[in-house]
C-alpha cells in the first residue's frame, strides 16, 4: 500500500492536480510524482487531461464548447479518475495552493474549519484568487471529512522580510487593515531556495535575486535563502510588467482613470490585470513567444520594456541586499527563453554580470562565464512539489 | 535704468516672487537677485513679506486670520510693492513655474494666449497644480498686455529620457492620452546640472543621481547632465515617500480603497497626497526636523523608511545609468539634514559610497571621502534662478 499526497492548485477556471507517492516514511520519505493533469476552461469548453509518472497520457475528456462545469464537478472528475486508477495506493492528505495567508500565516497549516474561516477574511486582500483557492478545500472536506488537508501560501515565504521592506508610506488607519507588501510566488521562491545548495554554495549562502518569469512575474531578493524583498506588493499586479498585468504604476494614474476617464473600479481592474503588460504594450499578444517571433515595432518595444523593467528592479533589489552574488531565472519564460535571459542580463551588466552565450542558449543550468562577478543560473521551479513537501511536513506533525 | 526679470511661483495658496536684475546685456547678462518674498496662506491668514537683495526685510503685511485674498489680490499686492520700490528699474519680463508641459513642451516657451490654451488642456494631468500655475500668467497679462511672459516647466528637463524610461506597461488607448512618466522637479535638476561643472568634472560628465529632497521629493538619474530616469512618474505622488505623499504604491491598493473601504476618488487623493508619507507613517509630523527630534518609535520608523526607499531607488536609478559616479543631495532636507544624508548614503554603501562624516556634518559641498568610489555632494538648488535664466533666454530670442 503506497501513501499518496494529492496537490490541488485551483484557479478561477481551472484545477491542476498532482499525485505524489511517498516513498518510505510519511514524515520524511521521498516524494515521487505520479498521476497528474488538470481540468481547464471550466466555464467555456471544459477539458480534462491526465498523465502518468512517465508523462504518458492516461486520461482525457471533453465536454464540448459552451458546456459549464462547477468547481465541484471538476474535483469530482479528478477524484473519479484517481479512484479508478488508484491501484494499491492510499490518499493520505491533500495540499492546496492558497494565494493569501495574510500577516498571520507565515507557514503552511492544517486547513481546519476555523482556519478556513480566517482565510475567508483575507478575501478582500485577494478577491480574484482567494475564493477559488478555498473552495476546493471545502469541496474535498465534504467528500472526505477525515482526510487531512493543508493550505500552503504564496505569501508565507516573504514573512521573513523586515518591516521596512513590507511597509507602504500610508497612515496606520490603512496599514492596520493589512495593507502592506506581501509578495507572492512564495512557493516557487522557497522551492528555488531549497534547490540552490545543489547548484551553488555561494548562491545558497549569499545575496541572490530570483526572477520568477511566468505568466505572472516577480522577483525576490534572498539573503541566505530567506526573502528580503520582492517586487510584487499588496497584490499580484505590482512590480514587473507581466503577460497582461501592468506591474508598477503611479497611483495617480488610477485617480486619473477614475476622475478624468470616468472609469469605474471594475473597468480599471480589467485594464491593469487583463489588458496591460506585454499584451497592452504590444497590441499583439501577452505571450512572450509570440512577441519574440514578431517583427511588429510595438512587439519589440514590449520586450524591450520587459527587459528594462527587470533591469531597474534588479538594481532596486540589489540595493535591498547591499550587493549581488547570484541571479536565478525560473518559471516558464525564465526557464525557456534564452533571449529574455540575455536581455535581462544585459540590463544588469553594470553589476558585473557576464553571460556565457552558449550556455545560455543551451539552457544552463549555469549560464554565466567563470569570470562573471555574479553567478547566473537557470533552475526549473516546482511549486506543486513544494506544496507536497509542506503537506508532508504538516501531517508528519499530527 | 536696470532691467528686471520677475519670477513668480504660484501654488494653490501662496505666490512666491523673486526679482532679478540683469547686469549687462538682456540676452546674456548676469542675473542678480533683488527684491523677493511671498504672499502665503491666501485663503486662511494672508501674509505678505518681502526682503531686499541682502536678505533684510523691507515689507510685510497681515490681513488677519480668516481673511481671504484671491490670486489677483496676491499678485496686485506684489505688483504694488515692486512698483513702490522700483527705483530706476524697468520690468522686462515675467517668468513662471508651470508644473506640466506635457509631451509637447520640452523647453520654456513664451506664454502667448495660444500656448495658454494648450497648457489648459494639460490640467487633467495635474489638476491640483496646473490651474494655479496658469492663473497668474493671465492675471499679469491683463495688467500688462505687452509684457513678455515665459512659462517654464517642471517636466521639460525629463523629455530627454528614452521612451522606455517614460513608458507605463499600459495599452495605447490609455498611453495615447498622455499617460506616461513625466518626472517633475525638472527646474531644480536643470539648475544642478548647470552647476555641476563648478563642483566636479566627473559628476558633470558622468552618471549622477540627484536627490531633490524637499517637501516634495524625487530623484533623477543624469548622464552627462541629461535626465535618463526619474522617480516621480505621471504625477508628483509617485516614487519616494514625501512629507505627506506616499510615493510608490501598488495600484491594487487604490482598488482596495475603492472597493473594500468604499472610499471615493477625492478621499483617496487626500489620503495619498496629504495624509501619507512621513506624516502618515509617523503619526507625528510631515516635517523631517520634527521627526529627527522625536523619540517616538513611529517617528524613527518613518525616517528609516524614508532612507530605505531612497536606497532602493538609488539602486533602480543606478541600473538606468548602468553604474554610478556621483550622488548629489539638494533641496530643503537634502541641503540641511546631515542625518538624512548619512542614512541615505548608508543604504547605498554597497555601491562604494563612503561618506566623510565631518564634511557631511559641516554641510559639504563635497561630503564623500577621497577614496569613495562614488562622489557625494551637497549643492543648494535654485529653481527661481533657473526660471529667470530660461525667461532671459526666451526673451533674448524675441
Amino acid at each position: 500500500m503506497t501513501d499518496v499526497i494529492l496537490v490541488l492548485n485551483a484557479g478561477s477556471s481551472s484545477i491542476k492536480f498532482r499525485a505524489y507517492y511517498v516513498e518510505g516514511d510519511v514524515a520524511d520519505g521521498e516524494l515521487g510524482l505520479g498521476l497528474h493533469g488538470q481540468v481547464e476552461a471550466l466555464f467555456s469548453a471544459p477539458h480534462f487531461i491526465a498523465y502518468d509518472q512517465h508523462g504518458a497520457q492516461v486520461g482525457e475528456k471533453h465536454w464540448g464548447d459552451g458546456a459549464k462545469l462547477s468547481h465541484e464537478d471538476g474535483i469530482q472528475t479528478i477524484s473519479d479518475f484517481l479512484t479508478s486508477h488508484r491501484g494499491d495506493s492510499r490518499l493520505i492528505a491533500v495540499g492546496h495552493r492558497v494565494v493569501h495567508g495574510g500577516e498571520k500565516f507565515a507557514k503552511s497549516v492544517l486547513a481546519t474549519p476555523q482556519v478556513l474561516d480566517e482565510l475567508d477574511k483575507l478575501t478582500p486582500l485577494a478577491p480574484l484568487h482567494q475564493p477559488h483557492n478555498l473552495k476546493p478545500i471545502r469541496i474535498v472536506a465534504a467528500m472526505h471529512p477525515h482526510l487531512p488537508q493543508v493550505a500552503c501560501f504564496d505569501t508565507a515565504f516573504h514573512r521573513s522580510q523586515a518591516e521596512l521592506a513590507q511597509a507602504f508610506a500610508l497612515p496606520e488607519s490603512i496599514t492596520s487593515r493589512g495593507v502592506r507588501r506581501y509578495g507572492f510566488h512564495g512557493l516557487s521562491y522557497e522551492y528555488i531556495a531549497q534547490a540552490l545548495p545543489d547548484f551553488s554554495a555561494r548562491a545558497a549562502a549569499g545575496r541572490t535575486i530570483v526572477a520568477h518569469l511566468g505568466n505572472g512575474a516577480s522577483m525576490c531578493a534572498m539573503q541566505a535563502g530567506r526573502s528580503v524583498a520582492s517586487t510584487m506588493g499588496f497584490t499580484a499586479v505590482d512590480g514587473l510588467p507581466m503577460g497582461t498585468r501592468c506591474g508598477s504604476l503611479d497611483p495617480g494614474v488610477i485617480l486619473y482613470l477614475l476622475e478624468e476617464l470616468k472609469m469605474d473600479a471594475h473597468a480599471i481592474e480589467d485594464l491593469i490585470y487583463k489588458e496591460s503588460g506585454l499584451l497592452g504594450v504590444s497590441g499583439v499578444s501577452g505571450d512572450m513567444r509570440k512577441l519574440l517571433a514578431s517583427d511588429a515595432p510595438r512587439a519589440r518595444f514590449a520586450i524591450d520594456l520587459y527587459a528594462y523593467r527587470i533591469g531597474r528592479e534588479i538594481g532596486s533589489l540589489a540595493a535591498a541586499l547591499q550587493g549581488l552574488d547570484a541571479l536565478v531565472f525560473t518559471a516558464g519564460i525564465g526557464e525557456n527563453s534564452a533571449e529574455v535571459r540575455r536581455r535581462a542580463a544585459q540590463q544588469a551588466a553594470w553589476l558585473g554580470i557576464e553571460l556565457d552565450g552558449a550556455a545560455n542558449d543551451a539552457g544552463g543550468p549555469r549560464i554565466s562565464t567563470p569570470s562573471s562577478n555574479v553567478e547566473v543560473w537557470t533552475i526549473p521551479t516546482d511549486e506543486e512539489l513544494m506544496i507536497a513537501r509542506h503537506t508532508q511536513a504538516v501531517i508528519g506533525t499530527l
